[in-house]
Parts: structure tokens; C-alpha cells; sequence
């Protein structure tokens, strides 16, 4: 099969193939890469199959959640959220909650300076609501008791006077002239807006044959981590203190308490406790609740933990951002686009939170993998009184992304193209530019081959022809398939600091310690940063140890979001690993023999100076090669001894460990790589946005029940192409998962919100997809390794989650010429459209 | 006044001199440094008076000691002891204590691999005795529980049956021919010995005038830390242990429980608790302590505490080595010893521990800080079932400094010279060749210096004249003066790898995280460590986090032990900040202005390549000068601010901080200090044993009761050259501390021994000094800033302690005429002796 430029299967590809262990998953690689990357020495694939390095300690119930964890004299705390979203609070009397027998303190606004506000971009969160509430989960006051019972207790006896003020639910009312302001000395509602202003629209949609006008609206989306958030702050003899919490970035969470307690950075130690899912989730909200039980600590002098039950972590916690999109859409008679003009607003509910990052990546992302001359794109996050929205997988992609592909289906639909041909005729290609004036020439644009190469899988073509049109079938169901394509910026992008570090530190057994700036959520990154390290020292995983996440001795990597954890971590881990073996080389050059040539140009810049080394990544080559073609380079680690590439001669790396300390020397490396530079104009909307990007195609199929227009999903693929899968088995996991939760995004996932009050409280209606609604699912992995990536790895995280749910619209318009155009679809309204 | 070529009290001393907080201590200094010293820039002393950083956790009880330490579902261990020091094992019987409600385990050697021994320098010692007793300490079981009391209940219902060998308790018996073995692998009860053979001994005695041949003996001294062993283990998720305990030497610890439990070290990680004493006594028991602890918390799944009784600390953990001093000095007409034939024999009880150190460090000091030109040295440490021995303070050299300056005084009053004007005539000079061939030239050689200092501070010529001789005075007591000298090898010497390394970490607020490869044994490390770093870098000592040695998070910097903590902490600390300076240095330049000249070469050195810096020390001048003196060489950091040298322009260090993160670049520095190079030549005891020496002296003051011939130590002055004092406060500490510990040495402590068994089981009996006893204390510094040292320090914390013994003993013969010569001293024997 060749599709473009691009080769699928080859011979080279089978002897490397790891043994497939998920029936449904197929891998696709490694191709051979596009002239703009680097030529790679050797070929082999990651043979190495590593176990998840916590698989034990978590099926077996030993990993320590934060709720696991006790400490001696610790106090328990509950918080007290507000009653109104939006009111004065003109008395807040803690003196009864004081007398509740087993209360020990009761901490509210009074008792914290009043000046400290928090927030990750912009502060404007309050510690604790003093005059006034903006939402449901402003927090009044929270009491530590000797048990939980007593601290609820304590919670219920505050009495709280409110005088309610008027609801902003609506971002667009919010933003009207006029409107009551929820932070008054910003002046205004809107949190924060972007712009794109590329080619010349106007005169692009004049010369369209046919231009689409159209409306999309996501809802609130729980992140629905099965752990609520906990945590436990100890204070420490030296005045310090030490959180252990669900927290996923725990160097944001050090600095708001820090903030809030007004100790320095060094004061406060925030250690990751195994983490019960996150999603985003944990990015802010439970850096609020350490600070509130680190200030507790403080004044009580007694460990305080806290864990919220789920209505108190569904009310306080932020959901995803509801978006509306406006979009209209031009092509012209060749079925080509020609112009974009789209509007989005998200509701950031009262504080900033994440949300301009949340807006920013949409913005970019705008025109989806398509390329569109004329552009006008503005975005826009809006305060209000509804529900916190922050930080979700994806951010801001999915509902984004919902928009985008269920317009280009209705495009393709509307001027009677295919779906698929459609889309083959307006993809980015190799060296193509994007509406941001990047172009994409430093990564394999993939999109066509994901694409394609999930069509295969599917039988799309028969498929779409044979079924659908609306017309159920015998069983009274109609069946239907429907694809959506995205493509996404890696890590950070323009918008943040991307770089992190690694510390490699090999113990006098030769066994290692390895510390990353990155952190673990549930994500694999322990196995990943482990596999890394492991295989390009080659020794077995069980032989590195990766140290939880610890704010006191390692630097802060940056936040573990933006599916950049393998990317910047590994990097790392590779730019340690390969300083470590330079400080080796001398010692192994003595025993085995020196290397016979200078090392090439790539490895020199790998094993640069100290401090931080940019650019070129460490080893996008893949991981070591095992002998067979690829001139030699270096020394070869493996199986515990370290290989000379030309006479083969051998030594075991622990007597290498040995020479160094008779050398008096410490292998101590620290490795720090940054991501490459990119930019952004924000005046413009123009710039290098993001230093390479993923590209992603889902496909779906379903059935729509004729009588109630209850859809089954019955076949979810998810292909893409996240430059190089370094443990298989785990991308897998995540497209898996990542499908599952898009496919919520559509069916059921709902928070619904009156006033500014969410109406459910718990898992008994908010309704995650359920096991038994699980389609058949499968991963197409295709691999093209980028340049930036350790081993040519680049993203998987997020975009696994960011296009089940227009797929999933697009196969029910193929079933019953019904579309959906708001989240969650409603069956009720399927059954009311659906003209059969 | 006019000491030698040094110069005491010069006008440059008093504007530097920090404020004296101590009524008794003086401190003298900064001399010019001898010729060979580097020339210093600048001229500032230490003036930042740092307090103790862990004064308040410890004076409000706030300090966690491991006992302190809690664990959720934590067991507690306790040991069963050997009833006889020297035994077969014929029956262990744990069942009955299996019965005992709240046991939860019981181990013992069958549980354990059989082959698996430990040991400090020869892996001697078993994890549990299994079928053999050879000391009273020996552990047979160790039974946990849920409760202390149903640990020992269990403990106590243990049946063993012994069947008594014969108890070797004499270490001359221990070689005769045909003794039993201790060890039988080893085909000798010799642990250890070392020989030192220098000019012609016997020809050289031909010359002498007087020849004295004597014998001194001490006794087994304990430890007498206030807070008795333990530990606690906590089993991770993972399967590896985290241990918190009482341990001098985590990295020793780390060791001994990786073997026990078949771990790789970095699955083991040690967090030192806050040490409550050691005095080299927590060293080795409680590592193995620990083990044994790691093994049960692996087997149980529970963390794992055990605490010892004073009774049990006594039984197991090691004394101070009793020695017998053989000694024969020549001495010519003119009084210059000509000849030394030297034996010295120490109680290594029934494993080696550190007992090789304890007699090599004696070995290279055996002819005191005099020149001799004929030596005979011959030591040797023995095993016996005595109760085991190993390393305390000063490492055999109270027990030879004892012996030697006893010998010194005899021969003084034997050839009828003042004991001051023998000593002046026979003192080490600069430059001058030591027995082993070692030239001391790259060092001040003070001990004329410092004893001259100290006779000067006690008016001892008029008192040496006026009193003693033998009568008691009106008041029925007489009076006498006595003192002692001595010169000590810095660190671990050529027995040793001597190399630490220390990582400075500074948050994005500018504090900073400090983590050094030594550890806070109470001396004041951290607060030496956290002085050094605050100094260099401009900060307050507050801004400085020491964070507790944690054997994952740091590299072993090699034993606290030798008086070396803050001679290679704080170079690792000099180095690891030169380096962060570095990384600095064109961040300041882009805002003040580049520096105006190249740095100097000794900068340079400091600020080397990565790796390991070994020889030149990083700022052997001293710390920062405050701006007046001095050329220019470098940003000066001071206040928060950074300094242009020329310009005075200035710069706040967060502003630095700020734009290295903007330069993506972490400010995380890691230092490594090696001791420039030692060298021994075993067989024939030559060598540049010590990379430098610390010159001391005492005077002791005391009063003899004539109708009861009990001594009352009236004075005790010690002078010391340490280097430097870095922060005189805690020189002065720790010289009273030394004094009263060597006070204790000459007149009362003493852990008595029959057939193997000790004889006192707590304090109760084993008399260390009271309160009533403590005479006036004085602590005399003398500064010549060492070229190895950081900013010129050496050492303190074991030369404190190690003349205050024969400072008394000659007293008490300057008073009474009676010549102790074996140690404690019995005040019936003053008086059956005393010839009045």
C-alpha cells in the first residue's frame, strides 16, 4: 500500500514488530521518515516491553492514594462552600461551629491577609470568600476537627447571613455594556480574547460558491476522576511545610501555598501521592485546598488532611468550558475552502483559571487540518457566575474540535462531495502554511496517512456507501459511520515556558535514580521516563527507580498537561542519560578501548555544555540500535555491560560504577532540555505557535434505535500518529480511554447548570459512559518520528480524547440526516428530527 | 606580643571581631598566613553571627527524633539478646513468643539468607546470631508486635538453650597460639594491625641520656548520647523501604539494609531523624538495627519501630576501645627526643567495625606533635567476646594522647625540665618532617602558637611555679596545673575516599534548597552548610533550606565521622555556588555591566569544569570581603543584591532568578569536593597520611582532696587551631562539649567488664560528668586559615575532646606527685600513693 509519499508496511517493519498484545490495537511503523528529518542510524523499533512500573502497587491496593495517607495527630477538615453563586455575605458567625465538641480551628477570610489572592495566569481567586461569593464553590470558611463527623458538624453549625446579588449566567450578557462586574477592578467580564487575522477573508468569501453559516454549543463536562480531591499537610519542625496530595502539578500547588502561608518557595515541600485520576482536573482547584490546609497546619501545629466527598469536589471543582462556536464556512467550486470566519466563547465561570489557554489552543488550531486562505478568528473566555470551568484533556480541542468536523461534514454534504474526499482535497500537507503564517516543515504532516490508514482499517468506503441514508434497518435500527480529523499543537505552544529536567543518578550498585520534572497522573509517565532510562543504559526497568514527584529536589518541568509529559521528560531523562555517559566514557574508554572516531555532530549537541540545551533533541534517532546496520557511534549499553561498537569488547557497567568512585567521581547528571522556540504575536494572531503538532483521525459507527433515537456506538477507532510509540501497549491505553471519554462528550456527559447551580451532585446522574456502552474499540498507531521527540516521540494524551465525539455526530447524520449541532445529543430530539 | 613567626592581636583582628557572646571564649585571629599559604584577598572575618537553624525546632520540642515518629499500623520491634557472650546456640525456640497475643512476627538468622554478613570494613557481623553467641550484644530474634509490651512479653518467652564456650576476654590471650577463634574463616584473632618503622631506632635510643618505658591502659568508654538507637521502616507501595532513624552515617545504613534485604540501593532510601547524640556511637549498630527492622517491614507489609531501652543500647552498641600503650621514649642531653618504640593494643571485641581506623589514626599520630627521628610504632586492634568496640570520638586518639602526653609530662619531671620548656623544645615546625615522611608544609604548623596562647590565657608560669608539689594547701586540698598537646590528621586520611558533594538549588523566589552528602549529627552542620551558602550568595541565613540527608536525593559524601563534615561539606557547598555564580554571570553582565578583567586562576580552579574539583580549595580566603581591600574578582553578592566590583551598580538576586527561567535555564548547581590526594604505604607506614593537621592544647587546673584523694577539676582550657571558625559560637561549643567528654575520660566514666559481660546496664552506674562537676570552661581559637579549607577551616568537633584527660592527669601529678597511668582514675589510688 503507499499512500503518498509515505510507505506502510514494509519488509523493515516486521522483524521489530512488538508482539501484539491488545488484539484490537494495530501498530504501523516505522516509516521511513520525510526528507526534512534527520537520517537515522539503525532501524529497530522499542523491543522492550515495559510492564507499567506501578501495575503491582496499584491492582494490589498498596499504592498510597493522599486519603491513604495518615499522620500521627492530624486533624481532619471540611470545607464550607457558599449557598448563593453570587451574593454579600454580611455575616459568616464561626462561634458555634468553635463550640462543636472535637473542632479545633475554624478558618475563614478574617484570618488570612486580605491583600493574598491566587491563580496559576491571572490572580484573582480568594483563599477564602470573605464579602462576597462569585459561584457555588467559593469556599467561606473550613473547620478542623479531631474527626470528620465533628468537622461537619463544625461546617454546619457556621451561620451564614447572605444578601444574593444578580446571576451572571450568560457570557454573552456578561459582556454586555452595563453588565454587573464579578471582578471590579478588572473592568470588565471578559477574561481574556484572541484574534487571527489571515489572508483576506472578505474578498475569500467572495469567491466562494458556497458558504456555510452555522452554530455549535458544548455543555459543562466533570472531569469524573474516581478520587476526589485530598490532601494532607504536615507541618515540619523547621516551620516548613510538607503536602502530600492528588495534585497534578505539584509546583503550581507550592506556589499558591507558599502564597498563602507567605513562605518562600524552599518552605514548602509538595510530594505527589499517587494520583486517582486527573485529567486536567487537578491542576488548580486542590492547589486552593492544600493552601487553605497548609495555613490550618500552620496555626494548629498538627497534621490536617482533607478529602472532599463527590458533591463537594463536583460543586467546587472546575468543569470543562462550555463553548459556543460560530462558524461560517466558504468553498469554492472545487470543493476547496477558501474562507473561515469563527467566533468562540467559552463561560470561565468566575475565575481565570486556565481558560486563556483553554481559548488560545482553539484559536490556533482554528481552520482544524485544513488549509483556508481567508481567516478571521476570534476567541474569547467570559466570566460569570456559573460553575468554575478550567483546564480539561484537550483544552478546549474537543469542543472545538466538535464544531470544526461536524462543519466540514456539513460542507461536504451540502456541495455533495464524499466526506472523505472532501477532506482528502483541503488537508495540510508537507510544507503547507497555516493560517498562523507557520509552516509545517519540521514534522511529517501526516493527517492523509492517519486518515487513510484508518479508512483501510474500517472498510470505510463500503460502508459509507452501503449503509445510512437515514432508513433503519430490519432491527429497527439505522446504521451509520462518520470520521473527524484534528490536528494539534504539542506541549505548551507559545503560550508558556516549555522546559523541564531530568536528574539520572547512578547509585554505587549501578542501580539508578531517576527524578524528572514532569509529573505522574495516572498517565504512565513513571513507565515512560523508566523505559527511557532503562533502555538507553541498558539495564533492566527493574534497576531504575523514578522518585515521586517531589517539589524539594527536583526542578519544576513545567505543568504535566498539555500531553507534554513524554516529550519534555524524555528529552530530559536522554539529555541526563547522555551527560551521564560522557562522564563515563573516559572510564570505559580505559578498560575497553577509545572509541574509534569523534562522535558525529547530533550526539555532540546532545552532550552539550551544561545548563540547558535547546533545539535538536537527544536521540530523535529512536531508541539504541542493537548491532545490526547504523555505523557506530558510541558505546552500546546493554543487558548491563557496555559494548564497544567495534571490537565488541565489554565491560559490566557496575565496574564502570566502580572506577568512577576510585576516580572520586559522582554520576550524579543532570540533564535540562527546552523545548524549541516558538512565538506568538498576539496584536496579529500570527506566529509559530507551537513547535510541532499531532495529528489524529477517529472513525465511528453506530446505530440509532428508530423508536427512541437512543444511538449505540458500536465501533470507535482512534488513529494517530504521536510520532513514535515508545510503549505501545500504553498508547493504547490512552486512545482507548481517550475514546471513551470523547464518546461521553456526546452521548450523556452533562453538568447541568441553573442559576449558576450545578443540578446534579454525583455519579447517581451525571452519566459517564458506562462499561456496557463500550463500542468495540481499536488503536491505529502510525508512526513517523519527529525530530523534537526523545526516540521521536511526540504526543498522545490529549488527542486520543478530541474527536469520538463529532465523529460519533457525523456517523448519526450518516444513520438518520439528523445533525446534532449541541452536547450532549439528546435521543429526544434525534427521534423528533429524524424524517424517515 | 610575638609568638614565633606569628603575630597574635594585630590591629587588623579587632574591627572584624565578631561580638563575643561567650563571657569565657576568646578567639584570636586571622594571622597572616605562613609563607606557603596562598595570599588572601580581602581581609573580612566571618562577621555574620548565624544562629543554630534548628535552635527553636529543638528548644521547643518541636525536632522529630525517630522515636518521635509515627507510622499509621506501625509494629514495634524489640531484640533478644545473648545471655552469654560466648555460646553454641543448641535451641531457638520462638514458638511461645508466635503465642503471645500481639506478636506479629518473630525473626531470626533461619529466616534470613545464611550467607549475608555485614560490616563497615570486613563483613563480619550477622543480622541475627544464629548458631553462635560471641558477645553480649548479639542479637538472637527480633520479635514485632502491636504493642511495645507484647514485643517484649514475646522477646521473653523466646527459649534458647546456649551451650558456653570459653569467653575470650583478653586480647594478648587472643593471639597466643592455639586460642580459640572468633572467627575461624578468618584463621586469626588479629583484626587489624599497622606498623610504622622510621630512622634507627635502636641506634638512635643509643644515644639517649633518659630512657622511659611505661605502660598506660584505658577502659571501655560509652557513647552516653542522650537518645538511645532507633528506627523506623515503612515498606512503599513499590517494594522498596524508607527509613527514618538515628543514624550518623545514612549512607552506611542505606548499605546495610540493601544487603540484608536483597535490595539495590536506590530501593532503599534513609532520611536521617533528628540525631539526639552520636559521637561516632550511631555508626554501625543501628545500621544493623535497621536491617533488621527493613526485613521485618518487608516480611509484614507494616511499618516497623523499634526503640531501644537504655539497657539494651548498653548491651548492643559498641564502647570506645580500651588500649594498652606500650611506650619507651629516649631522650638526649639537650632534651630532644631521640627515639620512640611504641605498642599499642585496643579491645576490638568480637567484630572489626571501625576498629582498623581506630588504630590507624594513632599509628600516624604516635609520636605526638614532636619531632622524633628514630620510631618503632606497632598497633593492633584483637577480637575478643569483650563487649564490641568501634568508633567514638577522636577514633583511638584520648586513649593515645592519653598515654603519649603522660609520657611526655614523666619525661620532662624525669630529666628535670619544665614540662612547657620540653615540650618548646621538641614541638613539630614548619616544615617539618613527620615519622611517617610526611613534610608539613602546605599548613601553619601552630602548636607552639596555640600552646603559648593558652599558658599566656592561665598565667601558667606563675601558677606552675606557685603551687603543687605535692602538699595539700589549709583547705585541705592541693593544687595543681597540668596540660597536654596534640596535633590530629584531618578527615578520613589515606584510609579513606574523601570526596562530598552538595547541590544548590535556588526556587524561582530566589530561596534556596541546600543538600549536602554529610549529615546533622548535632554538631551544627546544617547550620555550618546554610552559613556558607547564605554567605556567598547574599542571603539571609533564613532564605537557606538544609534539607535532611536522604540518601535518595543526594550523593554519599562519605561518613560524618573524622571531624570532616564541614571541611568537605563546605567546599562541596563553595564549589556547588561557584558554579550556580557561574551560570549566572552573563545574566548579571547583560544588566550591569560585564566584569572589568579576566577572574583570577584561583577562581577559575574553583569554578572548573563539572566533575569532581579535587586539590585547590574553592575560597580558601575566607568568604566574601565587604568591599574595603582586596582588587576586584568577581559580582559581589551581598544583602539580596548582586554588585558590579568597579561600578557599585546592583541587581536583586529574584531579578537574576527571573530572567534565567525567562533563558529557560535551572539554577540548580551540583558541587563535588575531593580532599587532594593521601597517600599510605601499608608495609612500610610511610605516607602523606593526612592532607592537613589541626594543632591543639589544654590546661587543666584541678584540686586534690588530701583526706579523700577525689579530684575537683577547677579549670579546663581549650585551645584549638581550627583553620578557621567559620562561626565561633559553635567552635566554642563544641570545645566545652569536648572538654567535659574528656573530663568524663580521665575521671570517672567507665563501663566495666566481666567475662564479657558489662557490669552497669544504664547511667544510673556509668558516671559521665554532672553538672556540679563542670569546672570553668574556656575555648581559645586560635585562626591560620588552611588552603584546603572552606574559607580556611579545618576541624573541631574530635580534637575538642581529646587532651582533656592527661591536661588532668598531669594536674593531678603536678599536685599530688601521683602519676596515672591507667584510666578512669580511682581516687584510692591518689591516696594510697600520695606522699605527703
Amino acid at each position: 500500500m503507499d499512500i503518498g509519499r509515505l510507505q506502510l508496511g514494509t519488509s523493515r517493519l516486521r522483524p521489530a514488530r512488538p508482539r501484539d498484545h491488545s488484539r484490537r490495537g494495530i501498530r504501523i511503523g516505522p516509516h521511513r521518515a520525510g526528507s526534512r528529518l534527520p537520517a537515522r542510524r539503525g532501524s529497530a523499533t522499542v523491543t522492550v516491553m515495559v510492564q507499567r512500573v506501578d501495575a503491582v502497587e496499584k491492582v494490589t491496593g498498596r499504592a498510597l492514594f493522599a486519603d491513604d495517607i495518615v499522620a500521627e495527630g492530624m486533624l481532619f477538615a471540611v470545607p464550607l462552600h457558599a449557598a448563593h453563586p453570587h451574593a454579600r455575605i454580611r455575616v459568616l458567625e464561626t462561634a458555634p461551629a468553635v463550640e462543636v465538641p472535637g473542632v479545633v480551628a475554624v478558618l475563614t477570610a478574617a484570618d488570612l491577609p486580605a491583600a493574598t489572592r491566587l491563580g496559576t495566569i491571572v490572580r484573582d481567586q480568594y483563599i477564602l470568600a470573605g464579602d462576597r461569593t462569585r459561584y457555588q464553590g467559593d469556599v467561606l470558611a473550613v473547620v478542623a476537627a479531631e474527626t470528620e463527623a465533628a468537622a461537619r458538624a463544625g461546617a454546619a453549625a457556621i451561620r451564614v447571613d447572605y444578601q444574593p446579588l444578580p446571576v451572571l449566567t450568560d457570557p454573552q450578557a456578561a459582556l454586555a455594556p452595563g453588565a454587573p462586574l464579578i471582578h471590579e477592578e478588572r473592568g470588565t467580564n471578559l477574561i481574556a480574547s484572541y484574534r487571527v487575522r489571515d489572508g483576506d477573508p472578505a474578498r475569500a468569501f467572495a469567491t466562494c460558491t458556497e458558504i456555510l453559516e452555522r452554530e455549535y454549543r458544548t455543555s459543562w463536562i466533570e472531569h469524573a476522576y474516581l478520587e476526589p480531591e485530598s490532601a494532607i499537610v504536615t507541618p515540619e519542625p523547621d516551620g516548613s511545610v510538607t503536602v502530600r496530595g492528588s495534585v497534578q502539578l505539584p509546583f503550581n500547588a507550592r506556589r499558591f501555598i507558599a502564597q498563602a502561608c507567605g513562605l518562600p518557595l524552599s518552605r514548602v515541600r509538595v510530594i505527589q501521592a499517587t494520583l486517582g485520576g486527573s485529567f486536567g482536573g487537578k491542576d488548580e482547584t486542590i492547589n486552593l485546598i492544600c493552601a487553605r490546609l497548609a495555613v490550618l497546619a500552620l496555626r494548629t501545629r498538627r497534621p490536617v488532611k482533607s478529602t472532599y466527598s463527590r458533591e463537594e469536589s463536583m460543586r467546587e471543582s472546575y468543569k470543562r468550558h462550555p463553548f459556543l462556536v460560530r462558524s461560517r464556512l466558504g468553498v469554492d467550486a472545487n470543493g476547496k475552502m477558501q474562507a473561515l470566519d469563527i467566533e468562540m466563547t467559552a463561560d470561565g465561570g468566575p475565575y481565570c483559571t486556565s481558560s486563556p489557554f483553554v481559548i488560545w489552543r482553539p484559536t490556533v488550531q482554528c481552520t482544524g487540518p485544513y488549509v483556508v486562505p481567508g481567516v478571521r478568528c476570534d476567541t474569547r473566555a467570559v466570566y460569570t457566575n456559573n460553575p468554575l470551568t478550567g483546564a480539561m484533556r484537550g483544552f478546549g480541542s474537543p469542543q472545538f474540535n466538535f464544531a470544526c468536523e461536524s462543519m466540514v461534514d456539513e460542507m461536504a454534504h451540502a456541495i455533495g462531495l464524499d466526506p472523505v474526499e472532501f477532506r482528502r482535497r483541503n488537508f495540510f500537507t508537507q510544507g503547507c502554511r497555516t493560517h498562523t503564517g507557520q509552516h509545517l516543515d519540521n514534522h511529517t504532516v501526516s493527517i492523509r496517512q492517519v486518515m487513510e490508514t484508518a479508512l483501510e482499517r474500517t472498510g470505510w468506503a463500503e460502508k459509507y456507501a452501503r449503509c445510512g441514508r437515514g432508513t433503519p434497518g430490519p432491527d429497527g435500527r439505522a446504521y451509520g459511520i462518520g470520521l473527524a480529523c484534528c490536528y494539534r499543537g504539542v506541549s505548551l505552544g507559545a503560550e508558556g515556558a516549555d522546559f523541564c529536567s531530568a536528574i539520572v543518578h547512578v547509585q554505587p550498585d549501578a542501580s539508578v535514580l531517576l527524578q524528572v520534572g514532569v509529573s505522574e497522573n495516572g498517565q504512565g509517565l513513571k513507565t515512560a521516563m523508566t523505559h527511557i532510562a532503562a533502555t538507553e543504559l541498558g539495564l533492566p526497568a527493574s534497576q531504575i527507580r523514578f522518585l515521586d514527584t517531589d517539589t524539594s529536589h527536583v526542578p519544576d518541568g513545567g505543568p504535566t498537561v498539555a500531553s507534554r509529559g513524554t516529550i519534555v521528560g524524555g528529552n530530559a531523562v536522554l539529555i541526563a542519560v547522555a551527560r551521564l555517559k560522557e562522564m563515563l566514557e573516559p572510564l570505559i574508554a580505559e578498560r575497553i578501548g577509545a572509541l574509534p572516531e569523534p562522535r558525529d555532530a547530533t550526539e555532540a549537541t546532545a552532550a552539550g555544555p551544561p545548563g540547558t540545551t535547546a533545539g535538536p533533541p537527544a536521540t530523535a534517532a529512536g531508541p539504541p540500535t542493537t548491532g545490526t546496520g547504523g555505523e557506530p557511534a558510541g558505546y552500546r549499553y546493554t543487558g548491563g555491560r557496555i559494548h564497544h561498537p567495534v571490537t565488541g569488547e565489554s565491560i559490566a557497567l557496575n565496574e564502570v560504577v566502580a572506577a568512577a568512585a576510585e576516580h572520586r567521581l559522582y554520576l550524579q547528571a543532570f540533564g535540562s532540555w527546552a523545548a524549541p522556540r516558538v512565538s506568538w504575536d498576539e496584536e496579529r494572531g500570527r506566529g509559530h505557535a507551537y513547535f510541532t503538532y499531532v495529528y489524529s483521525c477517529n472513525v465511528a459507527e453506530v446505530t440509532v434505535e428508530a423508536a427512541t433515537g437512543k444511538v449505540r456506538v458500536t465501533r470507535l477507532i482512534g488513529a494517530h500518529d504521536p510520532g513514535r510509540a515508545i510503549n505501545p501497549e500504553m498508547v493504547r491505553g490512552q486512545i482507548y480511554g481517550g475514546l471513551l471519554m470523547g464518546m461521553g462528550l456526546a452521548l450523556g456527559e452533562h453538568y447541568p447548570v441553573a442559576e449558576g447551580i450545578g443540578q446534579v451532585g454525583n455519579f447517581d446522574r451525571y452519566r459517564i459512559c458506562r462499561a456496557h456502552q463500550a463500542p468495540e474499540l481499536e488503536a491505529l498507531i502510525i508512526e513517523n518520528p519527529d525530530p523534537a521527540g526523545p526516540w521521536g516521540a511526540k504526543s498522545i494524551g490529549e488527542p486520543a480524547n478530541e474527536l469520538a465525539a463529532p465523529a460519533i455526530t457525523n456517523a448519526i447524520f450518516h444513520a438518520t440526516g439528523v445533525r446534532i449541532r449541541s452536547l450532549p445529543l439528546q435521543p429526544e430530539e434525534i427521534l423528533a428530527r429524524w424524517q424517515r
